[in-house]
């Protein structure tokens, strides 16, 4: 093997960067060629190429989103568009990929794989934490601390005026973000499922700390399918039971800025190690689970599902 | 005069404790005692008085919020309750009174002092930067770097992504942070108004700069009078314009946070200002002009406005 | 068991007051009355003991510091002293003790469990990292995120100025921050040792990169046994080989701050696993090991050494 | 005119991209081509220029450093050396020239016009705030905060280890950073000048505080002409006094980072109004004073000095 490619792919994260540079680096150090493919799978349909050395990543591993740009792109899950990526990589003369990014982007190079024999390695870069086969996905530290950041500013006022705050974090379906900025917070709760007994089971709580003498509470909710699931539990809280209560919807600030340690640090132990997992034949991902590196089959990773860190969510109401 | 009460009201700002630490530091330095009123009106109404020692300012410099907490109350729009207040302040000896808040903190100190001869002083401490006779309210700068650091994070993503945003600010009818935001984040331009021909104006102006080859594009959006006027505006710009866009609501993180050094200077400066003002005679609010304190009669401070600095939005539209 | 003491002795570490925290509310959940002992090893000799229920560490546990306050206490390492705090706990009820420190703290514990049959559990917090039982000391995340923000701003300099910096992080005769803040600052190399030879290679391995055309280049140095070690680095650098470069120490702001989340959620579970550890016998340092809460003998934590992580070593030799 | 040329010059200072992002934009608006010379007067001197265009600055508002890098260029300051670069503007075509600086670059400017009849204009950045003809420079307002944000950091130490620290800020022979810093940290002192009576004056004052019950204190120290200053005084302190303090001497750090929005508005609107003075005929400084641009003749910006601040020293004292 002599030349690889790299990509971003799906929402941006923290700590890619970071990756992208291990990628190059780790790469050249093996006498490998990297080559850039930005926007994603998109950029590599429009044959947007080119060569990455190891100055062009020279003091990138401390900016948030990505250098190489990144897409969600529908096109790619039409047989057609794999079969032209698969071309373009030839007629560029990419022999191994490493794509970067969440379960679509795993998805993606699974079928890049098996359909047209395209050596690939996955690793996990996105804020939300749900992808097997790995503790921690890059991006997920910097986005708690950001949302953490969020309900310290937003405790100040919670305290000040004694008041309800319900936080709405990103992480569609999965909890993780919910629950770990749930214990750092100090939340009163986190609503990580949908169902409407939630609100009862909420609002008997918020009562009984009241009772308590606590005047002022932040509750978490995870965003779920939809953005904007804080406003109806507001709504559900004030109809049913006369709870006044503040929203506070965080959004896309919770995706970008500056990595943390923790994200640089796995973006450039993933990083390298992808490039060694290509090396040795690729299709899987490169994972860190319990401090070490590992690998799982790419296909593993988005078709199986990480357990629910409930231990997180008991801690939070253990210590309410 | 040798007891003053303090207190903080309407909505809380980064500042506002220096602004206490100061008030009553500075009172004990010349032999008055201090004491500090809780909840703001509310609390001065139901009594909820205590005396404030230099110990009791200790390390709170830093800290977002008040100490003495804050609220909104309606009820002391009516005479019969202000005719309570100025009878409680009679009771436990408080001769002078500092009001730290916004326009309706002003107002009914005002009337405070016009009905029942109170002395009082004013200090400007909201981050909407919407009272008259001060350059900077106490907390405008530190929200301004709040929603600029998110404005930061939300850039990483639409460069990533290649994307518009629109991101909307808080500041009610004041223009100032979003225009403040709006230079300091390079913004494609600030919507300070309503009207629905900014929209057109404002695809217009997107267009062109896409045509030039911008990407990416982020756009500050006030308030205005109701939470999510964003939304209406991407709304707009994509049914008239087909123009799709992404849409944040920075919210109540810009209320909270640790000061930034311009907010505790001025929270410090202006509560030692408003104990000699009070001194003096009081019936004024203390505020920050061209660099030096001054002082306006307290009426001014809510009967009054202040110009809107239009040549930051030229500014804005010449270096986007 | 009805009454149990906690304290926080040797340096203070950011995420010490989510330990405490969730050390008093998880023993309230159990009808365990808490006692907060003052200043270490220190105030338990002094009987600065007072009760610390649930409200008492509300709105704690994104402070940096302790609200116990701590002190390094020579004076308990005399049998008579320890004595002494054994009969002061009898006297106040104390029928479990939670210690949060680093390597002294655990030692000191020890002995007191040893010699006069306390029940003691340990906690590990310090920035330093150097606990063995736990992957990570509670402080060690926030220290190493403050470290690398430093890092961030030396490097802007270092580039706009085409420079060498020499940057000198905490962790005495651990290397972890230094490796930790090499990798995620993107160093070009990390001095852990003492050895003069280490100037040299330095030295070559810094004119290697300046003819690969790199302008700037960052040195991460361990404090080692003695805060100015980086001046020695610069002076040897600049006598033996002419190369110029700049010493920041980054000294004590390494130490405070708002916790990270991981610091906090670390905190969290450790002060709660704690409770839990001494209604079982205590005698144990509770930590955290590749994810899960574990138990070591509490001599352990300071009679045995943790192993290098040399992979993060490589890894920055790798990427630079 | 057609074509003018940019430079930053001495220590870098956040706000500078700002200020070169605003001089390249609004040139463009008024029909002016940009050109960057690189590294200061070094570079202008090596011929290092090239043109800079809208794009060229997109997404560097929020950059620390300088995107044209800086250097200190004693050379410059010979007659000889003034006269090539002098030439070499005339032969790129360059008729005017923005200089981004402290005093020295000041100097040299004025140098440049007075004997070679080039057009210039000066913008004050350095985090120094030591230049005449403005009231604040471009750089210090982020420099203030990041060593606030460092002295908070210290403080959870001070106030948790029940100690003094002496921080050192810098500024070389201007306090207005020191200044700033004691204000807002709420220092017990601040020490600008240099007298050995300074120490016998604070070991008193501190004395008095520690009787108060003041158990932590901070006192901030100018560097004055060296670095290091602050251990002179802890020596000082320890030996006539038997007090015992810690020293951090906060360096560089000072120097980078995010730029506030202050600096970046100030950046943005200096930039411009540089160009629009060169359009005038050029030969002076752009400032800003109490609120407003202003222009001093450029000799005066390096001739003349500012008044310290004394009004924050006495609210140090009044407020400690």
């Amino acid at each position: 093997m002599r030349r690889i490619g790299v990509l971003t792919s799906g929402g941006d994260a923290p700590g890619m960067n970071a990756a992208i540079r291990a990628v190059v680096r780790h790469a050249a150090g093996r006498g490998l060629a990297a080559m850039g493919i930005r926007r994603g799978y998109a950029g590599l349909l429009d044959g947007e190429i080119e060569p990455l050395g190891r100055a062009d990543v020279a003091n990138v591993i401390q900016r948030g989103g990505t250098i190489l740009g990144t897409s969600r792109c529908r096109e790619f899950f039409e047989p057609a568009a794999r079969a032209r990526a698969a071309e373009i990589l030839r007629q560029v003369g990419i022999e191994g990929l490493v794509v970067i990014g969440g379960e679509g982007t795993m998805h993606g190079a699974t079928l890049l794989a098996v359909e047209h024999g395209v050596r690939v390695v996955g690793v996990p870069g996105t804020i939300d934490n749900d992808v097997y086969g790995t503790d921690y996905t890059i991006g997920f530290d910097t986005a708690v601390n950001t949302a953490l950041e969020a309900i310290d500013r937003i405790r100040d006022t919670a305290h000040s005026q004694a008041r309800l705050f319900l936080v709405e974090v990103m992480g569609r379906t999965c909890p993780d973000i919910a629950l770990a900025v749930g214990v750092a917070g100090g939340a009163e709760e986190v609503l990580i499922g949908g169902a409407s007994e939630d609100v009862d089971a909420l609002a008997a709580e918020l009562r009984r700390s009241w009772e308590r003498g606590k005047r002022s509470s932040i509750v978490v909710v995870t965003e779920g399918t939809e953005q904007g699931r804080a406003f109806r539990v507001a709504r559900a809280l004030w109809e049913a039971r006369g709870l006044e209560s503040r929203v506070c919807v965080l959004g896309h600030i919770q995706r970008g800025g500056t990595p943390t340690a923790r994200d640089r640090i796995l973006g450039s132990r993933l990083g390298a190690a992808a490039v060694d997992a290509l090396l040795e034949g690729g299709g899987v991902m490169v994972g860190e689970t319990e401090g070490t590196v590992a690998r799982v089959p790419i296909a593993d990773a988005w078709e199986r599902r990480r357990p629910v860190p409930t231990h997180l969510l008991t801690l939070v109401r253990d210590l309410a």
